[in-house]
Parts: structure tokens; C-alpha cells; sequence
């Protein structure tokens, strides 16, 4: 049955696709190492989940010291695969901490701070978030102030809105923290600076005076994580306790302003361009669950009398599951791009060159959201294709909702970061200098927005005319070339409109703040439309390296409906831009609807070519075998309710027991009617 | 800062909006009660929680019998307001083993069980589902064989997939169940039918021979109910158990019919109307927690130098919380019709007159769908805009997440619930009789679907012009009026190419099943857009019983926001429908934006009107006194892992703290060079 059912269909052979992220040899030196064995975390209380998780990162620290694993992306796998991809307490000492002592801080402080910290002496976090400050980050409450009496800065929490909130490791794990003040002196207040502090005692672990640190408490996920909280009271540490490399403060509390504010950006658009590798593997994982378990499930008849149909043979669970599964291979790539183009624009930073920047800050901050927000909804999705038993832990998928979706937020929440592509895309407004309020100015950027619009369509043309010679992507590509004139026509009006409006809310008398606010809609929705032009492009682009011509077809059928699947969603905005007549539209549902079943056959060979080992899926839906339900009921028998066979506190134990029989009875005459 | 935060915006004096479901005196009764106090559910395991959840649902069933609470409507207020909305160990004992038993029983088999079943001797369940099996009814496997030599059924779980799966109670909690089982009688199998099984014993409470039964592992959520399988090894129940008011079985094994199959559709009605109003709590609850926490969070600049605004006046937020707050109001006036339909038709089915029931089974059923959808996707929206501290459990958002989601996919899978509306529209095909396959019966039932499509915007547009006299609306009414036989034809042309894609199949040698199934899609989106419509309708006949002329026009302004909402979420099938033209849509966009500015000063109001009470809402970020922060704090410091300073297996515990600085260091030359 299993092999018939990952085969597609009986009697049906699919392509033979090669990984595409093929599994690093540490993923198997993991897998085998009885150290890391450990019992199912969804059986464990947060606490216990907490400890085990604390366990695991010093076996993990001990054997990548042993095997030498210095390799940044070969920690980065090592660290996901004893902790199944999960967060853990650590991560922010090794992807935080110790990165920003390498960048920020001077060789007299490395040398204090990174050996002891690589050694784990240290264990550091890093202190931006406050509970009442998120994303603006000029908002951030908490003072550094200088003391050239002492040479000391004096850390405090001035308000409760002020108190450090949320970072990982913060809560119970992390002696240090890198910690984000406004730093005071002469006087002044010269803005955020990043600060050494010792938070807890490195013999006792206990917390240090004028500390209060702790736990922020259950969350929906990141169960293993100590997200914590962070007060000071009058916290004094020494002036080289500020990091240094850029600004500085002397002595006597003199102080040297860094040379370009542009030099954060890097590890924000580097932390960022993981993320989108992120929304792929979180994808690539849930729809590899959902797309096998629906070749494993039957349900109901297509034909009376016939055996029960796999669910995947069900048109309405292709269109909930193959454009996720397009959606994941199209991130898979594009987040290849982003790491790529991160490296190689590092070079050009460290040169001083910081041309290209910019644009890569921009496009890191929409393709984060756009990226985030599409896989977030797409697991849940996954998920309930997936029916009941997507709501089991046992599926795997609501533990792979809770500890992806925070991403929407964290390192610059979702909509935050679409108005900041936004902002780049029309150059109009920036934090420091606002735009000049002439029309001209404004239609003109507006319009570069459009463009973006407008080739995006291009592309998916281009695509479907190299892909398929049928008469559906002729007809519409002709047709558009017909009309290329009339698009730019259209493209323009809708940027006069967008201007228009502006112009409209200033004439009223309006800022031009809150004219900016008053279009933030339609902003975000352009930023949805050029991120998801870029990455159509990238996919399509990739097309171009596939040698093999039979997974060429498979793949190049996936962009389309990646493309296709775009437009139908974002149908009203494409007609409204003129790039689509409203008598296409069927065309478009006829030929998504065809690219489906086209799909179906080589639809769980194209997740195998994820190359989830179950070992790091841990889905008793998604297993490689598809012996589902033996083992979910072998899972189901391990659940700590059943221990014992009659609960402790459950009916028919003497405190209950008495409840139920000691009570006045009801009368007949008072039972309900209807319950 | 709280009471201006109320009022929306400093100096606006908000509408006062009486409550639209006033809380009941049960609540607080319940929430008074110091036997209901409970400690923070968050920081308990799972265990712990269902042991909590046992003992008040005991001291709750005491309490109602001492007050005599007997009300069906009471009854449900009541267990709710202990549970503060969770499900619970008695939920499938109160809510569908006792009514089938009044349903289905005879008077003779009412007397044997209802009254121990109602004092608790009895505690049962309902088990329908199985691992293998769900929506599909007649997919079930497990068998009763009637054995007349002892005059018994003989019950079995013939393979894995029969396996009973997923019914609340019968993990630990129920000694009964209603099994649902194939019945075979005189080697023939006469379909599903229900038994009463005793599965553990009323003494010990252990399970009874032949019975193996447990819980079915931790899940997304309902940590507080024991959801069980059951598998049956030659398990002999006396003839007198199974449900015979309808069917029978005589002793010598002779069935009896049951004289309709229309018998069970009132249950499932009933529990569908319930599903929409819980649809409506959820996301008023969701919203609530979401529009009060944004008036207190302050976040950004919108203009330079000035302080940062309350997040609820950016547009984005706006635009993510004020169309779900507007849902939550147009789900409530559907939950309340719903009921009230039911109660009304109820009287008419038990006259032994059907003829409504079709419909509103059709209804319920697509309304479930629709409904649930809709604010499940609505939680969490709100909680992704509350920021990170929405993933924080004290936000409550995660917990009414997890309860409520489920309901996707329980009592009917909503994709199958929206293409059985869609099989009552089109009439086309029913389980039992496949449709006439001619070219016109086709036409003519698709074209009702489209005809619905049209008449839900006609109630859009006449909700337009009686609300809003401005030029847009009256442009759109106008509009609309002149072209009111142009709408006709373009709905014609549409189900005239439906009609031809699906003969297009039918001519290509497809079964007509196929058939179907090739055009799921397509049906699908015509329920969706039939129950948009539905829901627009009764939000507007719900104004016509509003007086107050300011409340009026409140109420108003939130109909047509949900109205168009809806409109321009599907503006492309509107386009396609040729029912706006796109030149309409920046008006439609832009009319959005102006009633997203009229909704801001009434915001906070209007979640105050659901009436929920602080511990109702169990919601830091939601809280009535807008203290949030402090109050967070407080929270978190009650957390588990704060209960030792030092984590008892954290860092600098013996066993951890030997594996960091005992292990082999590593050289300095292996250090990453860039982490």
C-alpha cells in the first residue's frame, strides 16, 4: 500500500527528483548519537522541556568541540539537528551574543569577553526588546548613564515600560547580556549603545544586586526557550564594558559618534535572510506531512461502489496543498538568493562600500514579511488539509505553527517591515528626511512601484509561454503583447489615482504624516506585489539551471502554479491595474485547476525531495513509510494519562466518587426538556 | 491614560452601545464562587489540567442540582462560565450522550440509563469517529453482530483504521459510550446504527474485558479533555442496547427500518448553529483582547517630535482589526437567527413536517464552514496584531486559538460542509442520486448559485444608500440600478461557461463524478460567496430593530465595512461576475479606508459592548482597567520556572556546569569567522 501510495497513483511512475537541500553528513552523526535520544518533548511539562532542551546545548557545545565544527553553516545544522529545528536556550548566546562581540567589540574587549563567552564562562544574551517598546527602537526606555567619578556607567530601568522583555536564554540561562540604553553623558543623551552586563553570578548562577531577572512566563511555543525579563537598579559596570569598535566614550565621558549609522544593517539583513530560509524549511516541512499523509489517507467516494479515494486525488485538497508546495520550493530558492547575495555584498561592506546595501536592507525587510506571513498561513493550512489528526502534537505540525510564527514579529514586525519596502521602493519619505510634497515627485515614485507591478506580470508571461506551447498561455501571452502600450497607460493612471489621493488628503490640510498614514494600505499592498514579482523571477530564474528535462517539466509546472496561484489570489488588484481583462479570468481558474492534476502524480516524490529524514520531521502524519495509524496509536499508548489505567483524580477515585453519588439527586421533573 | 484610552481618542465622547449579548446573573454566580477559583491553567501540565477540569466539572454538576439549574440555555452558560469557554471531560456526556439518549431511546431504555446517566452513574460519551475514518460516515468499520442464540450484539474493531478515535470523556472519564457500529443481522449489514456499551466498570472504573481504551496523546489544545480510542475484541452488549426508538432489531434478528433518514439531521443542525455562535464569541473575545490592548499600546512616531500614537490609529492596524470586529458583530446576529430558526423549525419536524429541514441543513452546514473559517483565520490576525506579546499565553490569544480551531474540522469538515451547500444550491447531485447529466438541468442549477451570488450584492448596495448619502455609495447604487439586466446576462454567460467546462469533461469520457470533482473548486467558492451574502443579509435586517439613531448609525457603518470588506477580498469573482466594474474598485478601497476612520472612535465601545468580563476574558492585554505591563509582570513572575532563582537542571547545577568547564577547550584558531 505504502509504495503504491508514494508512487501518486497506481500503475504511475514520477520523476526522480534529487534533493534539493540535500541532508549535510551532520545530520546523520546526530541522528545516531544515543546522547542526544530523548524522550517525546510533546509528553513533557514546559519546565521539563526547558531543562531537557538545557542539557542537550551542553552535550552539543562538548561535541562540536570534539569534532572541530567551526564551519558557521555547519553549526547552524549541527545546533538544528540535536534540537529538531526547534529554538533552544542558547540561541541567542550563539547567534546574537557572540556575533556581536566579534563585530562590535574592540580587540582589548574580545579578548575579555569572546574565549570565556566561547567557552561558555560567559553565557550571554542580548537586551533590546522592552515590554512596552518594540520595533521603534529610538522608544527604548532603558539609561546608561556616565559616571567619570567612577568611570562607570549606571544601568537603570527608569519605568515598568521600560523593563527588558522577551529575550531568549534571558530567563534562567545567561550570565551576560549585550543590553540596548540610551546612553547619557555630559549631559546628553547620545542615543542606544550596546553594553557588557553581568547579570548573574558566575559561582552561584544567582542573580547580582540591583538585578531582577526571571521568566516572562508560557507561551504559545518555544517551550524550551527562558525568554525572560530584565530590571536595574542603579547596575554600575565598568566604562569598557561598552562596546567600542565604532563609537566611544572617553574617559571623562567625552563622546565619539560611530562613523556611519548604516553599520547595523548588516546583521539585520543577514538575521533577516535567514528567516527566509526559515519560512522554507518550516514550509518545505509541513507541506511534506500534509502531501504524504494525504496519499496515505482515504475518505469517501469519488465513485459509488469504488474503493475510498486517497485525499490527495480530491481537487479541493490539491488547491489547498500544491500551491504551498510550489510556495515552498519558490522560498527554498529565493532564500539560497538572499544568503548568496548577503556574502557576496559583505565583501564589498567590509571594503567600505556600501552601495548596494540599501536595496538588499529594503528587500530583505519585505521578503521577511512576505515570506513569514505566506508559510505561516500555510502551515496551518497544512495542518487542516490534514484533517483531525492535524491537531494531534502527534502530527508534528502545531509544534512546527508555534515555533515558526513568532517570525511574523520578531526581527521587525511584518507590516513594520512591508512600509519600509515600501518607503524604499518610493524613496518618498525616510525616518530623517521627509520627501518635497510636489505632485511630480510623488507620481514618480509611486510609479516605480507600479513598474515593479507591472514586470512582475511580465515574468509570469514569459514563464508560461517557455513552459507550455498550449493554446491557453499563447492566447494570453499574445495578448499581451498586443497590449503592452495600453499596460503603461493603465499603470499610469492608477499612479495618478494613488497620487491624486495623497494630494487629496494634504489639500484637506493633513500632515504629510498622516497622508502617509492615511495610504499605508495600499503601500503594503504594492510591497506584497513586488515581493511576490521577485520571487516569481527567482524561480523562474532557477529554471534555468535544471539540466534534466523531465524534472525541468515538474518543476517548471510548480512555478507556474506559483505564479498562476499569485495572480488568481490577487485577481481584483490585476484587473485593476489593467493587467488582466476580466475575460482571461476563467482562463486563469481553467489552466490553475489543470496545473493541479497535473501536479498530483509527482506531488509526494517533490517532497521527498526535501529530504526530511523522520528523525527530523518527528510527524507520526509525514513518516517516509506512511504507517500512520499503527504508530499514532503506539504514540498514543505512551501519553502520560495513560500510566495509570484509572486517572488519579479522575471519576471513581474516593474524592470525585463521592461527588457524584453523595449529591442531591435531581428530579425527574427537572431534567431538561432538550439538552 | 486608561479612561482616554477607553474613549478612543483624547476630548471624543464614544456612542454608548448597550450590550449585544448582556451577561447572564449565572456568571456571576460562577465567578463568586470560591469553589471555582482556580490557579492560572498556563502553569499546569496537561495532567494537571485535566485533573483540575474533573473536579470542577463535579462540583459543578453538585451546584446546578443545588441550584436547580436546569435550562438548557443555563446549563451551557453555566458549564461554560466554570470552564471560562474551555471544553471539558463532561462536554460529549451533557452535550450528546444524554440528548441521544432522548432522541433515540425507547421509553424503556430512558428509564434504564437516563436518570443514572444524569446523576453521574452513568458517565458517557459518543463514539463516532475512528483513526482511519471521519466525515465519511458509511466508511465506519466497526461491527455489532446480532447473535440471536444469546440475543446479543458482539462488537469489534476489525483493523487498525477502526479503532475509535478522538471522543471527548472517553479517554479516562466515561464508563459508557454511544458506539456507532455497522449492524449485521442475518448476514446481512443494515448500515450504521448506535449502541450503549459499558466500557469500564462502575466500580473500579477499570476497563471491561475485551475493551482497550485510553487517552489519544497531547494536541494543539483541549488540553483539559481526555479525547480517547477504543477498540473492541468480542465485546457482547444485550439486544436492548442498541438505540431502538427508529430501527429495531426483533429477538429472532429481524431489522426494522427506521421510517425516515432524515431523523438524524435535527442533531446535527442543532450542533452546527451552536458551532456559528461559538464562531461569534471566539472572535468578539479575540477582537476585544485585541482593540483594548491597541488603545493602550503606544508604539512608533507617526509624526516627528510628537509622543508615539496608540497602535490602533495606524491604518494597517486598523485594517487588520476593525473588518474582524465588524465579522464578530454580523456572526452574532447569524448565531442568534440560527438558533432561533432552529427552535422554530424544531417544532415542525416533531409534527413529522420535513420540509425546511433541507434548507437549513444546507445552511447550517455552509455557515459552519464559513463562520469557523472565518474567525479562526480572525484569532489569529488579532493575535500576530498584538505584537510579540500576543505569543505570550497571559494574552489568552494562543488558548481561545487552540480551543476554537477545531471546529474547522469537527461535525463536518468545512470543505465538505461548503460543497454540500453547494449540492442543496445546485440540486445537481445528492449522495443517493446522481443529477440528470442534460446540458440545461445543469445551466439552470448553477445559475441559482450565481443568482444568490448577485442578490447578496444587491443587499450590499441597498445597505449602501440607506446608511450613506455620499457620492461613492450613491454613484455605486446608481450604478448598479442601470445595469440591473446587464448583471442578469453576465451571470448567465458565467454559468453558461461553468455548465460548458463541466460538459467539456463529460464529452472528454469523464464520469460524471469526476466531473465534480473537477469543478470542487468552482462550487466551492459559490457556497462561500452564497454565505457571504447570508451574512450580509441578516446584518442588515438586524439594523431595521435598532432605535437609537447614533447606535444606528454605528452598527452601520460596521454592516457596510463588512459588506465591502468582503466585497474587495473577492473583488476579482466580482469583476469576473461583471457585478463592479474596475473602475468601481478604487472607490471600493478608498470608501474602506474613510469607514475604517469612522469606526476608530468607537472602537474600544463597541468590544465593550460583548460584555466580557475580566475573568471571562482571562486576558492580561485584554484587561478592562487597560493596566497591562504591571500587570504582566505580575504574571510572569508567578511562572513555574521562577519558583527557584537558580533552574534546578540550568547552567551552574552540578551536572551541567562539570560538562561546560571540564570539556576540551577549543583553539583559539578554530573560533568562527563570522558566527
Amino acid at each position: 500500500m505504502c509504495l503504491m501510495n508514494r508512487w501518486g497513483r497506481e500503475g504511475h511512475m514520477p520523476v526522480l527528483i534529487s534533493p534539493v537541500v540535500p541532508e549535510r553528513p551532520t545530520v546523520s552523526l546526530v541522528c545516531s548519537d544515543p546522547d542526544f535520544e530523548h524522550e517525546d518533548l510533546n509528553f513533557l511539562s514546559r519546565s521539563e522541556r526547558y531543562e531537557a532542551a538545557v542539557k542537550k546545548s551542553a552535550q552539543m557545545i562538548l561535541k562540536m568541540r570534539e569534532y572541530g565544527v567551526s564551519d558557521p553553516e555547519e553549526i547552524y545544522c549541527y545546533k538544528s539537528s540535536v534540537h529538531r529545528g526547534r529554538s533552544e536556550p542558547l540561541d541567542l548566546h550563539l547567534g546574537m551574543f557572540l556575533p556581536t562581540l566579534l563585530n562590535q567589540a574592540t580587540p582589548e574587549q574580545q579578548e575579555r569577553f569572546l574565549m570565556p563567552a566561547w567557552n561558555l564562562e560567559i553565557i550571554g544574551t542580548y537586551a533590546q526588546t522592552e515590554i512596552g517598546h518594540g520595533t521603534h527602537l529610538r522608544g527604548l526606555e532603558t539609561t546608561a548613564t556616565y559616571d567619570p567619578a567612577t568611570q562607570e556607567f549606571v544601568l537603570n530601568s527608569p519605568t515598568v515600560t521600560s523593563i527588558k522583555w522577551w529575550p531568549g536564554g534571558l530567563g534562567k540561562t545567561a550570565n551576560h547580556a549585550v543590553v540596548l540604553a540610551q546612553l547619557h553623558t555630559q549631559g546628553k543623551c547620545r542615543g542606544l549603545h550596546a553594553f557588557i552586563v553581568p547579570i548573574r553570578s558566575t559561582s552561584s548562577h544567582k542573580p547580582l544586586p540591583g538585578v531582577e531577572v526571571g521568566d516572562i512566563g508560557p507561551k504559545f511555543g518555544f517551550d524550551e526557550v527562558d525568554n525572560g525579563y530584565l530590571k536595574f537598579a542603579n547596575v554600575r559596570v565598568p566604562r569598557g564594558n561598552m562596546l567600542m569598535k565604532y563609537a566611544q566614550v572617553e574617559p571623562d565621558g567625552t563622546y565619539q559618534k560611530a562613523p556611519s549609522d548604516k553599520l547595523t544593517y548588516g546583521t539585520m539583513v543577514f538575521i533577516r535572510s535567514m528567516i527566509v530560509g526559515d519560512s522554507a524549511r518550516a514550509l518545505s516541512k509541513a507541506s511534506t506531512i500534509a502531501i504524504r499523509y494525504s496519499a496515505v489517507r482515504h475518505q469517501s467516494e469519488l465513485r459509488p461502489g469504488e474503493a475510498e479515494p486517497q485525499i490527495l486525488d480530491y481537487q479541493t485538497q490539491q488547491q489547498k496543498l500544491f500551491p504551498l508546495l510550489a510556495t515552498a520550493y519558490a522560498f527554498q530558492f529565493v532564500g539560497q538568493y538572499m544568503t548568496q547575495t548577503y556574502h557576496r555584498i559583505t565583501g564589498d561592506i567590509n571594503q567600505g562600500d556600501y552601495t548596494e546595501l540599501p536595496e538588499l536592507h529594503a528587500l530583505a525587510a519585505g521578503l521577511k514579511a512576505f515570506t513569514t506571513w505566506a508559510a505561516n498561513a500555510g502551515i496551518e493550512e497544512c495542518r487542516m488539509a490534514c484533517g483531525g489528526h492535524g491537531y494531534s502534537r502527534c502530527s508534528s505540525l502545531p509544534d512546527i505553527y508555534v515555533n515558526f510564527t513568532p517570525s511574523c514579529t520578531y526581527e521587525g514586525e511584518n507590516t513594520v517591515m512591508m512600509l519600509q519596502t515600501a518607503r524604499w521602493e518610493g524613496g518618498m519619505f525616510s525616518c530623517h528626511s521627509p520627501p518635497p510634497p510636489g505632485p511630480e515627485g510623488i507620481l514618480e515614485q509611486v510609479y516605480v512601484v507600479w513598474r515593479a507591478f507591472e514586470t512582475r506580470v511580465e515574468a509570469i508571461w514569459s514563464m508560461a509561454s517557455s513552459v507550455l506551447a498550449d493554446w491557453t498561455c499563447l492566447f494570453l501571452v499574445c495578448h499581451h503583447h498586443q497590449r503592452t502600450s495600453h499596460f503603461v497607460l493603465l499603470c499610469s493612471s492608477l499612479v495618478a489615482l494613488a497620487a491624486k489621493n495623497l494630494q487629496a488628503q494634504l489639500q484637506k490640510g493633513k500632515r504629510q504624516e498622516d497622508a502617509w498614514n492615511s495610504t499605508a494600505v495600499d503601500l503594503v499592498r504594492a510591497s506584497d506585489a513586488h515581493c511576490h514579482y521577485v520571487v516569481v523571477k527567482l524561480f523562474s530564474s532557477k529554471l534555468e539551471e535544471v539540466q534534466d528535462s523531465e524534472v525541468h517539466s515538474v518543476l517548471a509546472t510548480l512555478a507556474l502554479l506559483y505564479a498562476l496561484h499569485g495572480i488568481s489570489q490577487r485577481s481584483g488588484d490585476f484587473l485593476q491595474a489593467g493587467l488582466l481583462s476580466v475575460s482571461q479570468l476563467p482562463r486563469v481558474s481553467q489552466k490553475l485547476k489543470e496545473l493541479l492534476a497535473r501536479v498530483r502524480p509527482n506531488a509526494v516524490a517533490l517532497v521527498d525531495a526535501f529530504d526530511y529524514r523522520d528523525e527530523m520531521l518527528n510527524s507520526v502524519l509525514g513518516r517516509y513509510d506512511g504507517n500512520v495509524y499503527e504508530n499514532m496509536f503506539e504514540w498514543a499508548r505512551k501519553s502520560p494519562l495513560n500510566r495509570t489505567e484509572v486517572s488519579e483524580q479522575g471519576p471513581r477515585k474516593p474524592d470525585t466518587l463521592r461527588l457524584y453519588t453523595e449529591g442531591p439527586r435531581f428530579k425527574p421533573h427537572l431534567l431538561p426538556s432538550c439538552l
